[in-house]
């Protein structure tokens, strides 16, 4: 799985702070965004080049081999997040990419890797599959393997994430999505010595990270899922180690839910997320906590895919604000002197969109 | 149409300022997101409270008016984002508001108003008629009547939104949606002394105010566009003072180009804006500049119009990136062994999806 070593030696907080030093020249941190209806932080991978956090492990990557003196062409296999954020890598930094993805790859994934100039292969029906060829081409051409999750580099590179939640904000959790681990076990680097919770969120019937940190290692075809980007089938063994450790609980997530929060993200917060990028937000509803943040991982979804979700699902009206306390502060006579009925502000012609003026004051803390 | 003064003063550059002070406690500053495929930063009040700038204006003016001792219900007339700033600002200040919204105002709008509990009346068929009808019900019951655009309060409130740009960015050109002219007098207040250029943008057939500014005050039924929060048919007096002197140009978008970067916003910077919030990208092309900064004025679209949106409008593929300048570093040879076809890294299955490995090395400045 990685070729520059045969045990890969595990990361640590020291390596998150090293990838951070080397991205700072090339990749501007990602805005937090309170999403108020959901009462949770969001830390905006979708707004991130080539629209997902994968482009922090892979630059890292190549930094940290040119650093080492290692520049042979770096093949990946990719469900298309880490081939267009290798690809941006080295389109950047003058360097030779060769991608291998799944012929079911959503096409703006695709796109994005030709748009920056790397190669593209479409093989196969899965990751593993592509996984398989790409291990095959780098054997024959000397190419550097870079795996999209069990890499030390990687893993290092994704935690920059975690370094930016806490430099902006002090979480007490940080949910991330998890495939084969690479965020997840990276943000926990980072956080977790902060005393941060870190909750992984995965996808019903594509849990083998869950599974596997249970002690359940059999491999099982993963259901289908909007979530492509997490449809790992055997997650990472350096990432599985970190994170037996690091990782305070596993969210699990049905696909009902998923949908609906992708929705709620696009007509609420106004962000168009992925299927894996909506699903921290999405476990974070079960998960308590003063100053939550959901990492929203990615933002590459086809178009026709989230224009069916906008007809389709029709999520449930958001929850009321809350009133919380009384301001001090006088206020006039709430209800106006008698009116003929057209002039009162009160005779709404439409029902549903008359609820009356609250005669009671509120002032609400500042989220 | 402002009931508190007969003439109203014109705010200044320290009005604005007052504003910041006023709003900070309440507003985190949005961010500033940098669109790399249009080669312009972007301010996204597409990820404000409510979903559009607006709020500020409405909370400076309700704050303001609170400093004077004024408390009583204010009234606004409303496409809609105006209606929904005032609604939360009412929410989280305990005061009463009351909006008029003409009948075809979006559903998303009339219910992010609905949600912060202020009452709603659906009347007429235009913002002209909700305005009259505004008024008429202010002068009845003694509310305050709070004009979009046209009140110092709200322009001093819309600058703020010049004044993050400021601080994040040191942009040379700023593009900004203009309808009564509101958020365009108040960041030409903000900037205009720092040396910055203020471009002002419309839809064609919806262009009163870029009319007014060279002498042609005829009335004219605006157009039908998706850009609805700009559709006015009488932009402001007080903001056709400042802009006349303050304005730098006026760019009038085709409504075909509003769609068309309005889906690019959606599939190349995962970001929902509304019509009125694509207009300042769009009109962003035709405008040089190191450092063009356009404002993502609001993002509250209705979910059916972006989904026919998604479906109906094909952008064209973006530039491909420039190749700034080669590398000093050595780098191996650019072509692999002869191989077997299978195994050929050249040898993709589409021919679309081949772009050959650049041999030239290349470094990108940071944008």
């Amino acid at each position: 799985m990685n070729t520059d070593a045969a045990t890969p030696r595990a990361p640590t907080a020291s390596d998150v702070l090293a990838a951070q030093a080397r991205l700072r020249r090339y990749l501007n941190p990602t805005p937090l965004h309170y999403a108020e209806r959901s009462g949770c932080w969001l830390k905006l991978e979708n707004l991130q080049r080539t629209g997902s956090y994968k482009v922090r492990g892979a630059m890292n990557a190549l930094l940290a081999a040119r650093e080492r003196g290692d520049l042979r062409p770096t093949i990946a296999a990719s469900a298309g997040n880490h081939a267009q954020g290798l690809a941006w890598a080295a389109y950047r930094l003058g360097m030779q990419a060769i991608t291998v993805m799944p012929r079911n790859a959503p096409d703006t994934k695709v796109a994005g890797v030709a748009h920056w100039g790397a190669t593209v292969r479409l093989h196969g029906d899965s990751y593993d599959e592509a996984k398989a060829f790409a291990a095959e081409l780098a054997a024959h051409n000397g190419y550097r393997l870079l795996s999209a999750f069990d890499d030390p580099d990687v893993i290092a590179g994704q935690g920059t994430v975690g370094l930016e939640i806490a430099a902006a904000l002090e979480p007490d959790v940080v949910l991330v999505p998890i495939g084969g681990g690479g965020l997840a076990a990276g943000v926990a680097l980072a956080l977790k010595a902060q005393g941060v919770k870190i909750i992984g969120a995965q996808v019903e019937g594509v849990d083998a990270m869950a599974r596997a940190l249970r002690g359940d290692d059999a491999i099982v075809e993963p259901s289908a899922t909007l979530a492509d980007g997490v449809r790992v089938k055997v997650p990472g063994l350096l990432t599985r180690r970190l994170l037996r450790t690091l990782l305070d609980d596993a969210v699990i997530v049905r696909e009902a839910e998923l949908r609906e929060t992708l929705v709620r993200l696009a007509l609420e917060e106004r962000l168009i997320a992925e299927g894996a990028g909506a699903l921290a937000l999405a476990a974070g509803k079960r998960v308590a906590g003063k100053r939550k943040c959901a990492v929203v991982s990615g933002g590459n979804l086809d178009a026709g895919v989230l224009a069916a979700l906008l007809q389709d699902v029709r999520p449930r009206p958001p929850r009321k604000p809350r009133q919380r306390r009384r301001e001090r502060l006088p206020l006039p006579a709430a209800r106006p002197p008698l009116l003929p009925a057209g002039l009162s502000p009160f005779a709404s012609p439409s029902a549903s969109a008359l609820r009356p003026v609250r005669t009671d004051a509120i002032e609400t803390l500042i989220a």
